[in-house]
């Protein structure tokens, strides 16, 4: 079993303020920059992580044409488990990503009960299991372990204040390539020295 | 990294041809059978396994409603990774499964190029990667290699002879609870003597 470090904020920040400025202005999603990380992690044959499609109930399917199937009737499900996982130097990472324009704080209820469950889940098993936040704001990402924040929603709060993450959680740096860095914290938490 | 011990041919059969036979007419498929297995894995906390939703292209939807959100046109897509994932004892895992009915041989065709360079990108992070293919014909469920399928499916076969299964892949048991004992075999390739 991998330890857990005691959070230290990241120093040598990179991040100018024109750089984020032009960032914003890109418009692009927290969803978009980590898609576009995990690609590019995944062409460096760095890491193995995919976005989970969304889970779909489907009612109605017209087979009607022969080339393709449509599908007439469908409606979103609630997700019982994160957004991302894979595979990094054996170990399992699962992680969901949430983007909030909140500048005080994050509402708990962004990650539902069946989502605290399952990180809870994968901890158990020895998974690497983090947050990534996104403070729109402050064009902040940060990297929360998974059990602080489950502990705090154990605590019954209604929210994470915007201080805790400066205090608790991992910026990560922004860069073009790639965007979210992610496994930049992942490494100083886990894999040190190898 | 872990080896990849000498296939074997499992010995003790336990399923006697009644219990094939009803089980037969329960008419279960292999997908229905691993989501059992793997929502028994969860309850005992032995593994955190779960099946990717089916990716959908949605293009139209209607907000009329204000309870729920109506999909009313949409596509499957192609899959651009395998169907199951998860963590065990700390071990990414990763698999597709397919029943086939064919007697004598698996097309190769079943698993697509895109899922062949996944699973082959998993193998090369240390993930524990393998395909169960069930031969409905015989009602035989096999684990394979990930390694192994990847090897012949690069020879440019069309298709896996039955008899390579009974040589080299490990026939899993029957069992009721739960019905697809996968881990077993995991166990014995990945995990003996823990």
């Amino acid at each position: 079993m991998v330890g857990y470090p005691t959070p230290k904020r990241m120093v040598n920040k990179t991040v100018t303020k024109s750089e984020t400025t032009q960032y914003g202005k890109r418009g692009m999603t927290l969803e978009d920059d980590i898609n576009a990380t995990n690609a590019y992690y995944l062409a460096l044959q760095r890491a193995v992580i995919h976005k989970k499609p969304t889970p779909i109930q489907i009612v109605k399917v017209d087979y009607a044409s022969r080339s393709t199937t449509k599908i007439t009737e469908a409606y979103f499900r609630r997700p019982s488990t994160t957004d991302y996982n894979g595979v990094y130097h054996g170990k399992a990472i699962d992680f969901e990503a949430k983007e909030i324009a909140s500048k005080t704080s994050f509402p708990l209820k962004l990650i539902h009960e069946h989502q605290l469950t399952h990180l809870s889940n994968v901890l158990n098993q020895g998974c690497i299991a983090f947050i990534i936040i996104r403070f729109t704001a402050y064009n902040e990402t940060y990297l929360a372990n998974a059990t602080d924040i489950i502990a705090l929603a154990r605590e019954k709060r209604r929210s994470i204040p915007y201080d805790w993450f400066k205090k608790n959680a991992f910026l990560i740096q922004y860069s073009l390539t790639p965007p979210v860095n992610y496994l930049g914290i992942i490494d100083n938490l886990y894999f040190k020295g190898e």
